[in-house]
């Protein structure tokens, strides 16, 4: 019984984002099935000045894979400190059939990748046709990374950014014209920013509404990524009242998500949520039925993407040989 | 930032029982000096003929480590069908100060070890000092281990052993006779065993009571290894009326341990528990305080446990230029 490694610098390179969104469209689909196991994580908050680690657990019925992912964020000192990163990541494989562990590897990477690739997947099944142009509330890593998964599947033409810091929005047109081509416009408001989008993506880690339900124009998609855990915000909840609302999870964007919001308000029922991305994608509620419906794509971010995107890359890497074998025990 | 693989034959020599009994010690009393978090562990149960795969999370902010140990049990046709053991284990260890993950090591060896130091550290903690004679109900793998245990801290003259069938019984006699040449007698009842010990262990998968409380001579050590969910049991709950009653952890022995039966028929109440083995060992509470005393110490088993056991076998692995160091990323 042999169990891959695979190093950060194999995972990157065993896996295109094309890939990736296949891999999370697969997930939701599953999920949306009820081919997907996935417990609530535990974690352990460190004392302060350190962070967090979580441990989140997927069971894909239709792949037979268990997969395990502890992630570290939030220790700033650590470069300094420790000379390691402030975010680490390990993934573990299980085949579900014997419950063997298959691969070890590093999963830095991944979080960032399923997440890029959810709001591309949203953007597939959701926006409008003739969208062309992004705007960008939040200019970090995962706002490029939304970029790099929706530029494989449509083509951007413009983006217009905003970020709470002129520096970093500055950094982040520089980055995506060099790397993709595509003109960036640091937009002198949200405001702006937003009423400009056929596409809007927020990626911020708020805590109150940005984005007042006003600015937005008909026929808008929204990829809703920061907010994850109660005590988040980005959207004015008022937007949710004659938008389409599209989430991951029903249950955990109910409890945690943007949706919470307009819940919590009674701006919204429950019976309002159209459904889960999965649904659509299998068909068994449609998408998009306008072209100036408000669409908003509320993703929390689930254990079962990390778990398909994780076992695309180690059959990946078997079929071409990366990574080094490890024998924990003879049998 | 390098890892450390070790397998499951590096393991196995890399710690002793004595060790064991030692790391044991250490979580017991960090545990009740609130210096250790485990979170609810996290679980899946496989469909029908596999098993059950579980995820315990400890720390230790004593060393600051971290510790995930993910168990396997219960696939049954694992050998025949995928060539593998029908139980698995792989432990994690972080370093809690900045998360990066220190040792991956097979697990497989160190819930057993751990279970049976348990016992040990109770019998030095509890057991008459007098004692020679020890009964066994259940003969198997725990049940040998225990021996293993205790007979490094005490000296055992002679071992009564009750099991179900005669078979188990009788390969255990053998086992134990030529490992550590002590005289084993099989019982040709529970009662007979039971009537003769100084110190009684429990290790079956018993789910109904398998000792009567008149069976039990003043001064009789129990050690119950059996009961760590609810729907099993070992001892009649009336053995606790008049008991000095040691937990491992009060919480999870009441909810879920051999001292729920009594707790749940109101026997006893929270109150009557003297205590957690750790405050015993850290002096707080008293332990044994008279021969006549009848003992029972309730183990369900701590995350705590395989953390402590674990550090003590990668710290010894690092003394010794033991394992293989990959390193998941560069930084």
């Amino acid at each position: 019984m042999k169990t891959l490694l695979l190093k950060k610098h194999d995972v990157g390179r065993l896996i295109s984002m094309a890939e990736v969104i296949g891999a999370v469209e697969e997930a939701y689909k599953a999920f949306s099935s009820d081919q997907v196991e996935q417990p609530d994580y535990i974690g352990i908050h460190l004392p302060s000045l350190r962070g967090e680690i979580d441990f989140k657990l997927g069971y894909d019925k239709v792949a037979e894979i268990i997969s395990m992912k502890a992630h570290s964020g939030g220790f700033t000192n650590n470069p300094v400190e420790h000379g390691v990163p402030n975010s680490m990541g390990t993934i573990l494989l299980f085949d579900a059939r014997s419950c063997a562990l298959i691969c070890i590897m590093d999963g830095s990477l991944i979080t960032g990748l399923r997440t890029g690739a959810a709001g591309a997947v949203s953007v597939k099944a959701l926006a409008r046709k003739s969208a062309r142009t992004i705007s960008s509330i939040g200019t970090g890593n995962q706002a490029r990374m939304q970029i790099r998964a929706i530029n494989e599947i449509m083509t951007i033409e413009e983006i217009h950014a905003w970020d709470s810091t002129y520096e970093t929005s500055s950094k982040y047109k520089a980055d995506i014209e060099r790397e993709f081509g595509i003109p960036v416009t640091v937009a002198s408001s949200k405001k702006e920013a937003v009423e400009r989008a056929d596409i809007l993506i927020t990626t911020t880690r708020g805590k109150g509404s940005l984005v007042e339900a006003e600015w937005v124009k008909p026929g808008t998609h929204i990829v809703a990524i920061g907010t994850d855990q109660r005590g988040k915000q980005e959207l004015d909840p008022e937007l949710f009242r004659n938008a389409k609302i599209i989430v991951d999870s029903l249950s955990q964007c109910t409890e945690k998500g943007e949706t919470w919001h307009p819940l919590d308000r009674n701006i919204i029922a429950k019976d309002d949520i159209h459904g889960e991305i999965g649904e659509v994608l299998l068909g068994r509620k449609p998408g998009r039925e306008s072209d100036d419906e408000i669409t908003i794509f509320d993703s929390t971010g689930m254990a079962i993407q990390d778990n398909t995107t994780a076992n695309k890359i180690y059959q990946n890497a078997l079929a071409n040989n990366v990574g080094t074998f490890f024998q924990f025990f003879e049998e």
